[in-house]
């Protein structure tokens, strides 16, 4: 972790400031800060500066980003489709998710984002494979990234006998948190499924973070029985819905009961704005006292050719899905990938003051509303106190391998 | 207008050929040419080749790029909130659309797009100052982009008198093509300004390209008196609807029937893929044989803080908004901001093939697909023969502004 004096920044777009960072942490913010003898300076030159950028979604173990174009001819409209040609494509690929997390990863980084939560596949073909790389990922990433992996099952859960084991031995390895998926469309029983994953989640004390793409009333439904079961386990604040496209199609009188639910129980949402389904509407949560953070969920993988490490661009994504125009919503969009990110997967002392984690990034740009529309290049990362990334590259390989012993 | 000769690139990502440029025009395409004295020579290095970028809906006039950052806090959720608030802006602002509208072509110009449509307001406040500013804009261009000028009636025709006479006076003074706006929901009557507008359009043989922002039933209505016209009015191959949202919001069997008409008489579609609302669903329409373009629409201006002037990140959110993941779907995305775009709006010679006009854009990526997807930066833009930008910048402002007088 590093010391460092970043002079003259703009935090979110204020006035000109100083930043001196001791022990990969913000010592003091000012104007006109003193040297420190042996503090490293760098100029800022007036750049707007941004706390480190947090994705909430994604799935590095799925990645196929840097390997030769994936040519997708998948056949069939259907999530069950797009999950029978991944586990295909893997049987016959020899899939390498250490290589392919640590890739995208990298990645991530060198566009300022300094920590990450990712879904890892679970299944009974991979078993915890996916899991082993994604933890390598992890070990050599070390300080430079925090990154959190939320065991998920893929393939099901009581559809797919064997798959609760696999994740009870995913936690005890060293998976965050939690994760399920649609109890009702892919596992076909609703209350069972939910009652089995809340059982682990507090066998093992951990979070949990669930895919919901069940749409409409069914979706609603299981959203309903996903807040009971928050209630009678104790779980507030402990409880991630990824997706909930069913908040985007359900009448409004039963978005606001739920949403009011869910804002009693601090039960948040991660959404990706994904532009061609229902997706919950931002304001209307923001509004409801739910908290929302953001995600680019698959990127280049054989679900989706589309994606970009970037989580400006993503969160220009989610402004234009739900139509942000003004200045004050632009900076609801922000939120999705920074303060509310770190919230709702509970990443500490995210921030942009004395105390705080030393994530800075530094952007070309007039405001936070211009980094926003514009995702400009970033002209400099700083993770832990230590200069990672220059001018959207990250600064050598040597560095990101370094800090796994760094102290 | 250049002569070149660049080497080593493959056109839309097939086999390495070279490329020969003579007097703006693409002589000859073939694997090791012949140097051919006085003529420069360009490596390409293996990029992926695409023929120029067209944009074909969009408001150069309005845009506020490059000045201080608008402040947008419009109240209300209207378009003729929208509009209000534009016109009080302008009133106060002194807004110089000559100088803007240059800014913001040259942007686009070194992001590749040779070929634009714009869209310019004329109104009984600003009278002809917008078109004469664009006009000064393309008259300072001059080969390096050819610059298409729809004159546009952004405050509405029947319900603003004088907007008529204003309009043929713009026909008059070199705008190329006729706009509408919204019969019904604008003008309040749907067969009068329609009459009116083609009736404008019949007397100076002009093509026509309507603002069609009217949802559901309502739009469907209009869009069915638009067609009813084109064929009264041997308008065939002639007429573009912009933005035609109602074909995202009427029944199938509805806009199975408009579909159809539209084929049959070769009315064209240019959308923006707006996220955050119902649009035309590039692949309904394709399979009935409408031609479909795309369009950036404002570029930050005070409508939208969003826009930047990149075709191929437009294609991106069309690729997105219509869920087209397969690699024959992106082709589909490509082919709206380069082939379609030249057809719809009569772009004569577009095209990577002996005897088109030589705009070419080269980029570092694998396919056409990933250029989709990733839009990275354009590593040269040659429009007419000429080298124009290199890096995603343009090589000087002398060569653009010398090209006026180029022959």
């Amino acid at each position: 972790m590093g010391d460092l004096l970043l002079r003259d920044v703009r935090p979110l777009g204020g006035a000109s400031v100083d930043v001196l960072v001791r022990d990969g942490v913000i010592a003091a913010m000012g104007s006109g800060l003193p040297r420190v003898a042996g503090v490293l300076e760098e100029p800022g030159a007036g750049a707007l500066l941004l706390p480190g950028l947090v994705e909430s979604h994604t799935h590095l173990d799925k990645t196929l980003w840097g390997l030769p174009w994936y040519v997708n001819a998948v056949v069939g409209p259907r999530l069950a489709d797009r999950i029978d040609n991944e586990r295909r494509f893997r049987a016959g690929s020899g899939h390498d998710a250490a290589a392919q997390s640590l890739a995208l990863a990298r990645a991530f980084l060198a566009q300022g984002t300094t920590r990450l939560r990712t879904h890892v596949d679970i299944d009974t073909d991979a078993g915890l494979r996916h899991l082993e790389g994604v933890l390598r990922t992890r070990e050599t990433l070390g300080d430079a990234m925090e990154l959190q992996m939320v065991a998920f099952p893929q393939s099901g859960l009581i559809v797919r006998p064997g798959t609760a084991a696999l994740l009870e031995e995913a936690l005890r390895l060293g998976a965050d948190v939690l994760g399920g998926l649609d109890p009702q469309a892919i596992d076909g029983e609703r209350d069972a499924s939910l009652d089995l994953l809340f059982a682990i989640a507090g066998r093992h004390g951990k979070p949990l973070d669930i895919h919901l793409h069940e749409t409409g009333e069914e979706g609603a439904a299981t959203l309903a029985g996903i807040l009971d079961r928050v209630q009678s386990w104790g779980m507030q604040r402990r409880v991630v819905i990824s997706h909930c496209f069913c908040l985007g199609d359900v009448d409004e009188a039963g978005r606001g009961r739920l949403l009011e639910r869910m804002a009693r129980l601090e039960v948040a949402i991660v959404t990706t704005g994904t532009a061609s389904r229902p997706v919950p509407p931002l304001l209307a949560c923001r509004a409801a006292g739910v908290r929302v953070a953001a995600g680019n969920d698959g990127i280049r993988d054989t679900w989706t050719p589309y994606g970009r490490p970037d989580m400006l661009e993503r969160a220009m994504l989610l402004g234009l899905r739900n139509n942000l125009r003004r200045d004050d919503e632009l900076a609801l969009a922000l939120e999705t990938v920074t303060s509310a990110g770190a919230e709702v997967c509970g990443f500490a002392d995210h921030g942009l003051a004395p105390g705080c984690r030393a994530d800075l990034v530094l952007v070309q740009a007039r405001n936070i509303q211009e980094a926003v529309v514009a995702h400009p290049e970033r002209r400099l990362v700083v993770s832990r106190g230590r200069i990672v990334a220059r001018q959207g590259s990250l600064i050598s390989s040597a560095t990101i391998a370094g800090s796994t012993t760094g102290a």
